[in-house]
This record gives C-alpha cells, structure tokens and sequence, in this order.
C-alpha cells in the first residue's frame, strides 16, 4: 500500500506550524522568516506557501488554539472576585517573556493588515472577550451589576487598561495592579446610585 | 560673508523633519524611507544618518510638537462633561485617516523598539496624560473624585478601553461610545458607596 498523500500532507502543516511557535518563542517575530520555518519543520519553503501566503499568516494559524477557546470563567459568586482572578492571569501571561514576545508580534501584524488583523481578532480574541461577557451575564441575572450594561464597554473597560500599560510600558503590570483595575471596573458596572 | 553653517545645517534638519511629516500622512509608514524623505527634503541620505540612526527615530522626532504639550483639559466643573469632550476628540482624531495612519505607525514601533518606544511615550503621551491627571486632581478638590484614587490606573481606565477598540477593531469609534466610556470610567472614580 502506498502512503496517505492526506495523512502525509497533514504531518507537514502540522510540523510547519510547531516549528512556527518553537521559533516565534526562541527568535521573536522580528527574526522569524519562512526559510527559517521551512529547515526546521523539515520542509521545502514551497509546501509552506502552499497554504500560507505570509509569514503572518502561517504565525497566526500557528496560535490558534487546536481545541477551541479556553474554559469558562470562574464563578465564585462573587463577581469581583473572580475578574481579579482572571486580570492576575492576563498580567502573569504579559509578564512571561516568550508569550509577551508573541503578543507584540501579534500586535504588530494587527496593525500592518487590517485583513489579517480581523481574522486574528475573531478566531483568538473574541472567544476570549465572550466567555468574559459570559460572565458579567451571569453576575447581571443575580444583580452584582447593572442590568443595562453594555457588555462590550464592560470587557474592554477590564482589559483595555492593562492593554494599555502593557503596550506602553508606562508602569509595571503587577498582580495589586490587576486588582486595582478590576475593582475600579467593577464599581462602574454595579448597578449606579441616582446622583444630585 | 559666508553663511552660517548653524543655521544652515538647522534648516535642513526642519525640511527633513517636515517631509517626514508630509510623507507619513500621504504614504504611510510602511512606505516610508530614508530615500524618500531624503528626496522631499532635498537633502542627502547621509544628511539623515547624521541626526537620526533610523527611519523610526526620524518618525518619531517629526511627531513630537515644537510648541510643547496641548492645553489643559476644559474645567466647567462637571468632570463627567469635561471629559466626554476630551475622549469625543480622541475617538476622532482615531477617525482621522492620515493621523489613524500614524499612530499604527507609533504603535508598530513602540512595539519593536522598547527603547524608542520608552521615548515616545515619555515625550508624547505622558506629557498628554499628566495635563488628564491635573484635571482629576481638581475634581478630587471638589469632592466630585474619590480622594485616594490612583490617578494612573484612572487614565488607563478612561483611554485604555478606546485604545483597545482603536487597535483590534471590534467595534466603531462613535462619539456615543466615547460618552459612554468616559460616563463608566468617571462612576469608577466617584467616591465608592460602602457595599454590604
């Protein structure tokens, strides 16, 4: 019997996009080059562009997680609480260097195609931003917050400051600061006292 | 006489600085290059080198206002309006094509160059954010602010959301969202009701 010419090709992008990420962690987006894929996957450069157009493509398509999104969030019954949890896990991930060092060459490519940039933003953010929003639903049935809410706002007023800082580098990102934003995000989603 | 080669070698540096300028808003910076802007300048590319050792440290000085930081922030007494108006002009300044251009072209090299980054932020945006912290510090006299508010974690919480949509995209920038974000941010900076 022959070999499976599927089975085969499906080794090779499979090979392509492990070396894809080993290189992305060891080198850094600056560095990585599609010659550079292809040795180590064990590849000619033409069966990478046969599916990837770009060396951001195929980086992409290396970080999508194989088994969907991530688990639910916490839910300890106290809404606070929990999105301390999850912000101290989103400022630990910043802090790692290979994952901080992928991030900013996500960024990068965000910023530099705007086609690549959606693509990215729907397959490995949005997933992330629902489960959140999941959440902030559950916390709005019990009435922790406002009913409301818009939930869009909401994730970004949690995320969108350590985005900031990370990006910026304008201060440490430290687990009190997680703290510090998700209860300042938090008392803006609580339902709001009538003022004056 | 002859001419002064001070003021000489000063002219050139403006012209260059000013093609800079006008190419990053026609081109872009993807299609930036030292020989291009050594072509708008009428300057040679060895010109160029002589100041700046890279196409971004040209960018960037070409960015920074001659005339030093903006205004202050308005002060109506109502901080909430104040800074409605002052997130508005953010959200359309992001809105702007040629100066959306430019800050993906900021962003990118914040991203790549820690040290350039560093510098850019410090000369452009700190300066920004502290005339944003005068204002909260004269609404924490007032009364209208919780006194023990971290002012750097309240500006991340008033920019940080608009930024993060600006970068991935994943909704528009409406002056309604800007409202929105700046009602939020401010109900988190309120003194905090005691809860429970």
């Amino acid at each position: 019997m022959s070999p499976d010419p599927t089975r085969r090709s499906e080794r090779s992008r499979q090979a392509i996009l492990t070396a894809t990420r080993e290189l992305l962690f060891d080198v850094g987006y600056g560095n990585l080059t599609i010659e550079g894929i292809a040795h180590r996957a064990g590849v000619g450069k033409q069966t990478i562009y046969r599916w990837w157009p770009s060396k951001g493509a195929v980086m992409f398509e290396s970080l999508v997680p194989a088994d969907g999104p991530d688990a639910a969030l916490p839910d300890t019954g106290d809404v606070e609480a929990d999105l301390r949890t999850v912000l101290r896990a989103v400022v630990e991930q910043f802090n790692t260097p290979h994952l901080e060092r992928m991030t900013r060459a996500l960024a990068i490519e965000v910023h530099n195609d705007p086609v690549l940039g959606r693509e990215m933003v729907e397959r490995l953010l949005q997933p992330q931003l629902e489960l959140t929003k999941e959440r902030l639903r559950a916390a709005q049935r019990t009435g922790e917050l406002a009913a409301d809410l818009d939930l869009q706002v909401a994730v970004e007023l949690l995320f969108g400051p350590v985005f900031h800082r990370w990006m910026l580098r304008t201060a440490p990102l430290t687990p009190e600061y997680a703290d510090t934003v998700a209860s300042m995000a938090v008392a803006a989603m609580r339902p709001q006292p009538a003022r004056r």
